[in-house]
């Protein structure tokens, strides 16, 4: 339960609002490489933190990010033409470079020198692991990348895709965090007859110890606690001989999750702000052993598991908000307990339906909210200690962000369940 | 001509407006039976006065009326499923009954009886005559059902359909209770010839006196008197002999109106508010003494007369603003007077062309708008009423209803039109 | 660059807002005559400077612009019924001639004369070079039409087309006098190639002087100079001999604007805004010595040069910015500088793109841009001057407007340019 004021605070990001200004500390994904086919991509449009932005892959292969507007006369530089090693205005044939130079003001007389007084907007963007980051920050403060682990995998482990999501970033993170949901929105609807099956069934059970505790002991017991990094919600579930089952799932500063999932294969969130309304879904597929398949990869592309399925040619998902998700009250009665295809569209259909901004102050949250609370008060403190002069430490850090989502099993009873042995090992990075 | 204090005051429902606390009064339709086939329907999404709702029928057959935001975390309760007496939030699986309150919280251990704390917002629900009511005003002042003669008909002797209207709920009242408007906006092309058509038309001329008079004396001299279910519109024309014949259009609180219409046929509509800016238009067609043929139904499903031909699958008519209601020019030159198919259409066309809230400061009101400046008169009365603490008398008293219009002869010259025998004999329900 | 006060006086013109009272004193074109299909055409919506109306060719042939709403109970006319000599309201039939007489009102008692006392706004209308205009002025100043050199051709060697913009008519009027744009915006992929070949084509050649020396010195030096009709913008492009090549736009107030086009085929467009973020943008094609033939009139109406393809039964461009204007990336890596088809099309990309009233407080304009600044300057100058009592000259002298564009050679180092005898003649309209 959040006040009138605190849910302003977390939720607004555009302009100067506190909390779009800490998220400027950090680098942004706004496209994968592949948005921008290159050398001399297409101009493709970015929305990010509530500005409208064009980018382009220049003749040597390098992004530019700038202004929408041309500085000269305002026209939209998406429908610029993409020349030798610049952006061109279709309007007077003006041209800026990916640093923001104005190398070319061709309806000026040559003599003048114009255009050396001409520069546009421009953020700076790196490219690492197929996927272009931007940086809108003050410029002394530019950090480095975080380090996460899926940068250190080959590219044949690796698939990621991204969609927009018709509601605020908050509420999105929220879900991500969300460890108990997934047993209930993304689950098939007979949770009894799932069990029997998972009891009997070598392939569920090949796939680690997860199994065996969630379905003996569910709801588990939540905890949050801040680290470096941001927060781990641990899940406990009652084990074995005087050991626990724990499970941990990650909030890592600003707005990225990593849910415990399959041992073989990872998973990292982001949600990122294009504005206050709007958010962008970021999935991170990985594996730390081998290559995905075609198949594999055929299924991510098609819409299976956490990837959306797309409207081509877009990054808005086919089953969305206007249409019901294209809800099945048939599949929903007999199969799946939504109804709704695809793990990222079941999210979207719950988080989206909070409304545009979801309104805190008559929630009910009970115990198993507490890794969500904790998620909220760490960014509201984060926001208020830069509004103090306090730069975020995560930000500058990139290696705090070795980590990744797991499990173990602990001693019963344990206090300081967070320094275990076990449970550092378990979330430690590995390349 | 209304001030635009009162104009405001007569169309606003939305939050704590006068008018929408005095239409909270009252009980009111949101949906037909068959909107929720059930047991265990599909959940309906339902706007009343401004509030998102969602409806669905039990594994009882009991309808719930409940908020559209789950307590919890907010999550959109139409994707709800429609389990085992109760809807269950696909989120985290909390399932609430038809009477709110929070049946299992699955996310939150047992052990701590959480969901005795939880309850939703509910709205009492009651299923009469094919049609699902709502009162959504205070607990201790919930009135009894008004007691209308098409409630006492058999089930094959009505029909009830509904469309949403794009405007304020006043205007499309003010359309159900003009009197004269019929012989313009539902006529055929050519008045003159349908006149001597009805005079040699033995079919016409046995639906009643109605044809012979209002051929023959138009337009009737209109008068308006307040009773105890609203406003009782008479409109005389000259008869023979000493006497005059009666017609009388009736406006019962808070919102539907009788028109007189074919006597072996009657009509009562209902104008009720979503929102300031939408309206349902509820139409029932009802005989006294024998059943609808199947063609007869066949034909309102269509859309013939008052009732609209709607989108499937929705509420919305196919005819509609978006669309200019289809209207047909080469047909307006040469059949009907606006080239617009369908009663409803038509009324849709002049009443939403309005504008979502009509602008009464500066119409030019006639001495054929006596019907509806009583109207007017009488809602904004007995919302100022209700704002000094008087409670309206018509929202308890559901004998109120057992009128339906009609017509009848008087003696000319009669002063006291109301209280005649002949006019209480017309409009006596009959069961 | 202007200041935002500055920037809402030039652009905003519903209301009260001054540069909207400035255009009333003008006539609006709002219709061509073939959009009102008469006798007893079907009735036309119009918007202008943010007003809803109807307009309606009556029995006579006669045109009426009338208010959109009724003045007895506000229904919309646009359903109306265009019978004998005025269009009748669908809803109680009362009836409106061109002149805004109620000419019935049956609903009212015969011997009231009701209707003698209701009157509908309406405002003037002229028909001429196949063009309806509205004056909506005070009636004591209404003026002479302005009188253009194409008024005065026959009607086979000239062509009248109009579209709507979604932008504000000022950013309209700055492309429209964009002297310079013309060569990037418009222009094929490779100008220097083009250059080549139209020193070696006859073809090109033959169209006069200005390719010659376009080609051999661009930019050109700008001018502006006010003159009664607007303003003069004149490129000073180096010529032989101890001569230069003047070209000729022209800004006429308080909207028009003619481009220098091909000598034998002139232009005349109009920006006539329907209210703050919507512009019709008008464009005239005429020639003074031959008929167009059938395949150029097939052209335009297809939409080549500036005259847009529109999307059929309506004035709405086909390419517009919903579906990006169909840009061809391809064709724009290959063919032409913008990838998108139609001139009046690459205009909109522009003008629109700008944003719906353009920010002009960050643009940042060069000495290309002086026609522009000098038209803005006497926009805002004529506004002021009319809020202190000053009316606009132009708009009672019709003659102001026997101009044309053009271009012609002057002596080097010439002062006086706008005066010249060469000037004169070029701008001379001729019948």
């Amino acid at each position: 339960l959040l006040s009138p004021e605190e849910n302003e605070k977390l939720t607004r990001v555009e302009g100067n609002a506190p909390m779009g200004q800490l998220l400027r500390r950090y680098w942004q994904p706004f496209a994968l490489s592949r948005d921008l086919d290159g050398p001399d991509s297409n101009p493709f449009r970015v929305r990010l933190l509530g500005e409208n932005l064009v980018a382009f892959r220049d003749s040597n292969g390098k992004v530019g990010l700038i202004d929408k507007h041309c500085p000269h006369r305002k026209a939209d530089l998406f429908y610029g033409r993409n020349e030798e090693s610049g952006l061109r205005c279709v309007y007077h044939g003006w041209k800026f470079d990916v640093d923001g130079n104005c190398t070319d003001s061709p309806t000026e007389p040559k003599a003048s020198n114009f255009k050396e007084k001409i520069h546009i907007k421009t953020y700076p963007v790196e490219e690492k692991a197929g996927i272009l980051w931007a940086y809108m920050g003050p410029a002394d403060l530019q950090p480095e990348l975080p380090d996460f682990e899926w940068m250190h995998v080959p590219e044949t482990h690796r698939y990621v895709s991204w969609s927009t999501q018709d509601c605020n970033y908050a509420q999105a993170i929220e879900g991500g965090i969300d460890t108990v949901h997934s047993v209930y929105l993304h689950s098939i609807m007979d949770s009894h007859r799932k069990l029997d099956e998972w009891k009997n069934n070598e392939a569920w059970g090949g796939r680690g110890m997860q199994t065996r505790y969630r379905t003996k002991d569910n709801p588990p017991m939540l905890f949050a606690q801040n680290t470096d990094f941001g927060v781990i919600v641990g899940g406990r579930y009652a084990g074995d001989q005087g050991e626990d089952y724990w499970r941990y799932n990650l909030f890592l500063l600003p707005y990225y999750s990593m849910p415990p999932g399959d041992p073989g294969r990872k998973l990292c969130h982001a949600f990122i702000p294009l504005d206050d309304v709007t958010t962008a879904r970021w999935s991170v597929s990985w594996t730390l052993d081998k290559p995905f398949t075609s198949r594999e990869i055929a299924n991510m592309r098609l819409g299976s598991g956490v990837h959306c399925e797309l409207i081509p040619g877009t990054h808005r998902p086919l089953r969305n908000g206007t249409n019901d998700y294209l809800i099945d009250r048939e599949e929903q009665r007999t199969l799946t307990f939504t109804g709704i295809k695809g793990t990222g569209e079941q999210d979207f259909a719950v988080q989206e339906g909070m409304g545009p901004i979801c309104d805190r102050s008559d929630e009910h949250l009970g115990v198993s909210d507490i890794g969500i609370i904790q998620m909220r008060r760490r960014l509201l403190a984060d926001a208020e200690n830069l509004e103090k002069g306090v730069e975020p430490y995560a930000a500058t850090h990139g290696d705090v962000y070795r980590v990744h989502a797991g499990e173990t099993m602990l001693p019963s009873g344990i206090e300081d369940w967070v320094d275990a042995q076990n449970t550092q090992q378990a979330l430690a990075a590995r390349w």
